[in-house]
C-alpha cells in the first residue's frame, strides 16, 4: 500500500508555480491553501516575483530550506519534469501536480517520460490534469477553484474520489449546500502515477472516512482494481459511478482523461462480484451517500410506510414492490391492535398506514411510536407533506425524538418550498436523512439494505 | 363536453360551511378565496355566525338572493346530500364539493345517493374528497391550504390535473418555487361526477393551458378515457403518471381515492396507442413540463452537447447513446473548420465539444454560435459549470442572446450551490430550460422529441 499520509496531513507545502495574478491557477491555489486555514508552513515559488499574498516567494524548490512534506506543482506541462526533478532533489517525495496538457490531448510522450522519472525515483504523484484535494479535518485546501464558486464541506465522513475534475467541483458544491459533510475530495486526473485503487486502499484505512463515492470513467490497471475493490468493499461500503459506458461515452472518455472505459459488461461484472455499490447518476450516488452517513443499519428489508399524501403512499408502493431488494412490511397483530385503538376509525390499518390529510402531529406520534416497537417492521419510510393544514410544526421534535430512542431507520419524504425545506433541514440536523421524492428515497434504501445484507450474508459464511 | 367555465371564471360564489375557526378547512378556504384576490362576490354560509373576516355571513344558500355561479361545500359528509339540495333550489349548478369521508372510507352509500341526485339535476360538481382548485389568471384561490405552507404559483401555461389531493398540493408548491407557471391546478378526488376525463377535455379547449400534467390513480370510465386522450393529446401534450402500477399498489388505491387502479398493462398499452407523454415520477413529469412550457421546438433528434466538464460530457453521451428517441449529432464540416480555426488547438472538436475546465465565456460563445448554425444540429445541451474559474457572469448574456435569435432548442445544465444557482435562475427568467443534472435534462428533451416527432408524423398521414 502506497502511504499517502503526506497528501492529506503534510507538515509543509510548497506551491511550485504560485502567482500574483488572481486569474492563474498558481494564484487561487495559494490563496486557498492559506485561506483555508491550513495549519503548517506553506512555501510559495516563484522566479519572478518576491511577495504573494504578503508571503515571501521564494525563486526556486531549491532554495526553500527547511523540509517540505508535499509539493503542489502548477507550472506549464513543459516544465513539469524539470520541476519534478528538483523535488526530487530536495527529497520531496509527494507531489500533487495539477497541471494538464499530457495524455489527455496527445502527449503521450510528455506523459509517459514523466512517469518514468517518477516510478524510478519512488515518488508518490496524484494528477496530472486535476483539480487538487481537500481535506476538511486538516484544512487542506488545495483546489484551484474560488472560494464564492465552490462551497467547502464541513468535516464529514464522505470521501469522494473523482476522476473527472470539473464534475467533482459541481458535485463538490451541491453536495455541500445538500448537507452533505466530506472527509477528503480528491480529483486525481490522469492517474499518471496513483491511480483509483491506490486512493481506494488508502481510504480504506483512513479513520476519517466511512464512505466512498467513486466516479470513474477508465482504470489503468484492471486487475489490480478488481483486487482492491473485493478487498476495500468488505471494510467500507464503496458508491461507483461509471462514465463511459457506452461505446460513444468511451471514446469520449478517451480524449478526457486519456482513460480506456472499457467494457460495460466487464465493470458491471466486476462490481457484481464485489459489494460495490453501483449507482447510474451522480444524484443517486449522493442519494446513496445521504443514508449510509447517517449510520442507519438496516435488520432487513421489510419497509412500513407512514403518510399523509395518499397518492405518495401508493408511488411509494409501487417502488418498493418494483425494487430489486426492498419488501412492503406487514404489521404484527399488536401493532395493528395498538393502532386501531389510538387512532380514527376512518384510517385503514395497513401498509401504507395513511394519516389522511387532515393528519394531526398527534396521528404521527401514534403511528410512529408503534411501528418502531413493531417487530416485523426493519425501517420505516415517513412521509409527511406539510402543506396540510393540521401538522404544527413541533412533528420535527417528536420525530428527533423516536429517532433519539430507536436503532430503525426512519426515513423522511417531504417534497415542498420554504416551508417544507426549513423542516426538513431541522430534522437533517437532528441525524434524520430527508428527500424530496419517494423514488428518491426508495432507491437509496434498496441499494444499502442490498449492501448491508451482502455484509451480512458474508459474515454468516 | 361540459361547460365547466363556472368553475374557474365564476361571477360569483358561496362558500358554505365558512367557518369563524382558523383551524378548520371552511375558514380556510373561505380567508384563501379572498386573500387571493378574486375579484366578484364572495358570500360565506354558516348558520351559526354573522361575521367572517368582517364579511356578513348568510345563514343558508337559499338566503342568498343574488345568482350564485360556483358553490364551494365544506360541510360534514352527512350533510352533504341536503346541502347540495338547497343549492339545487337556488339553481346552483356548479359545485366543488371538499368534503371527504365518502367511498373512500367505504361509504359507498353516501357517494351514491349524491351521485344520483347531482345527475338527475343535472349540477357539474369536482370533488368530493379534493383540495379544491386554483386558477391563476382569474384569482382564484380555491384551495383548503394556508398560503404560508403551499406557495401560489404565477399565470403560466401548464395545467396540473391530480387525483390525490396532498400529492398535488406537494407538488405544486415545489414546482411553484422552481419557476413553473400555471394556468389551472384542480385535485378532482373521488371523480364522484366530473371525472379526469371531464377535465381533460375541457383543458384541451381552454386558450390558457398548453400542456397537461395529469397524476392518476384509477379511472371511472376506461372507454370514456382512452377515447378523451386519444382526442385531446392530438391537441395539446398530456404528461401523465399513473399511481398504482403493481397489484399492492393498486390495493392501496381502492383505500386512497376509492379508484380502481386497473392492470398495468392496459394502461401502458393506452398510453402507447395515444401521443400521451408517460413518465415515471413526478420528478420526471415537471422536468418535461418545463420544457414544453418553453416553447420549444425540436427540428429533429440530433443532439449536440458542449461543455466545461469532460465528465458531464461523457456521462450526457452514455446517456444519449442509451435514450430511446435521441442520436448524437455529428458536426458539419464547415462548423468543424470554423471551430478549429476560433479555438484552441487543445480542444478536440467533436461531440461532446468540451472546452476543458480552463474554458472562457468567449469559447463558449464561439462554439454556441457556431452550433447554432449548424445544420446537422437540431438541439444543443449546454452544460455550464460555474465553479471554473475563467467563466465570467457575462455568459449568461451570451447564452440568452443566443437563444433570442434562434428557434434550436438550448437546454442547460449547471450543477451547483448559490452561486451557481443564482446564474441558472437568470437564464431561466430569459426562457433557457435549466437543470442540475445531465440526467434529467435528456430524459426530458427524450420525452418531448417523441412527442412532437409523434405529432409530425401524424401531420404527414
Amino acid at each position: 500500500m502506497k502511504d499517502l499520509k503526506n497528501f492529506f496531513q503534510p507538515g509543509s507545502i510548497a506551491v511550485i508555480g504560485a502567482s500574483r495574478n488572481p486569474n492563474k491557477v498558481g494564484h487561487v491555489l495559494f490563496k486557498n491553501i492559506i485561506e483555508g486555514g491550513f495549519k503548517h508552513e506553506v512555501f510559495p515559488i516563484n522566479p519572478n516575483t518576491d511577495l504573494i499574498l504578503n508571503k515571501k516567494v521564494y525563486p526556486s524548490i531549491l532554495k526553500v530550506e527547511k523540509k517540505v512534506d508535499l509539493a503542489i506543482i502548477a507550472v506549464p506541462a513543459e516544465s513539469v519534469l524539470k520541476t519534478v526533478q528538483e523535488c526530487n532533489k530536495k527529497n520531496i517525495k509527494n507531489l500533487l501536480i495539477i497541471t494538464s496538457g499530457f495524455k489527455e490531448i496527445g502527449r503521450v510522450d510528455l506523459e509517459e517520460k514523466l512517469q518514468i522519472f517518477l516510478k524510478k525515483n519512488k515518488i508518490n504523484c496524484i494528477g496530472v490534469n486535476c483539480l487538487g484535494i481537500y481535506d476538511s479535518y486538516n484544512k487542506l485546501d488545495a483546489l484551484f477553484i474560488p472560494r464564492y464558486r465552490l462551497k467547502r464541506p464541513e468535516p464529514g465522513t464522505i470521501s469522494f474520489v473523482c476522476q473527472s475534475g470539473a464534475i467533482g467541483a459541481a458535485i463538490l458544491d451541491i453536495a455541500t449546500e445538500q448537507g452533505h459533510k466530506f472527509s477528503k475530495f480528491i480529483s486525481y486526473g490522469n492517474a499518471t502515477d496513483i491511480d483509483e485503487s491506490d486512493l481506494l486502499e488508502y481510504l480504506s484505512h483512513d479513520e476519517k472516512t466511512k464512505v466512498i463515492c467513486l466516479y470513474i470513467e477508465g482504470i489503468k490497471n484492471g486487475k489490480k482494481f478488481f483486487e482492491t475493490i473485493k478487498k476495500v468493499s468488505k471494510i467500507k461500503p464503496i458508491i461507483a459511478l461509471k462514465g463511459g459506458l457506452t461505446k460513444q461515452g468511451s471514446q469520449a472518455a478517451l480524449s478526457h482523461t486519456g482513460a480506456l472505459a472499457g467494457d460495460k459488461e466487464v465493470f458491471f461484472g466486476i462490481f457484481a462480484q464485489t459489494k460495490v455499490i453501483k449507482t447510474d447518476s451522480l444524484e443517486e450516488m449522493f442519494n446513496t451517500a445521504s443514508l449510509i452517513e447517517k449510520n442507519l443499519s438496516f435488520k432487513g428489508n421489510r419497509i412500513q410506510i407512514i403518510t399523509n399524501g395518499g397518492g405518495y403512499g401508493i408511488l411509494s408502493i409501487d417502488e418498493i414492490a418494483q425494487s430489486k431488494n426492498l419488501a412492503l412490511a406487514s404489521l404484527s397483530e399488536k401493532t395493528i391492535k395498538e393502532l386501531r385503538k389510538n387512532l380514527p376509525k376512518i384510517i385503514k390499518i395497513h401498509n401504507p398506514l395513511d394519516l389522511l390529510g387532515d393528519a394531526t402531529t398527534e396521528r404521527y406520534k401514534v403511528a410512529l411510536e408503534n411501528c418502531i416497537k413493531d417487530k416485523n417492521i426493519d425501517a420505516i419510510l415517513l412521509i409527511v407533506l406539510y402543506q396540510t393544514p393540521l401538522i404544527t410544526t413541533d412533528i420535527v421534535e417528536i420525530i428527533s425524538e423516536s429517532h433519539m430512542e430507536t436503532k430503525k431507520p426512519i426515513i423522511i419524504v417531504s417534497t415542498g418550498a420554504e416551508f417544507t425545506q426549513t423542516l426538513s433541514r431541522a430534522l437533517e440536523k437532528n441525524g434524520l436523512p430527508t428527500f424530496t421524492y419517494p423514488t428518491n428515497a426508495i432507491n437509496a434504501i434498496d441499494k444499502v439494505v442490498w449492501y448491508q445484507e451482502k455484509m451480512k450474508s458474508k459474515e454468516k459464511l
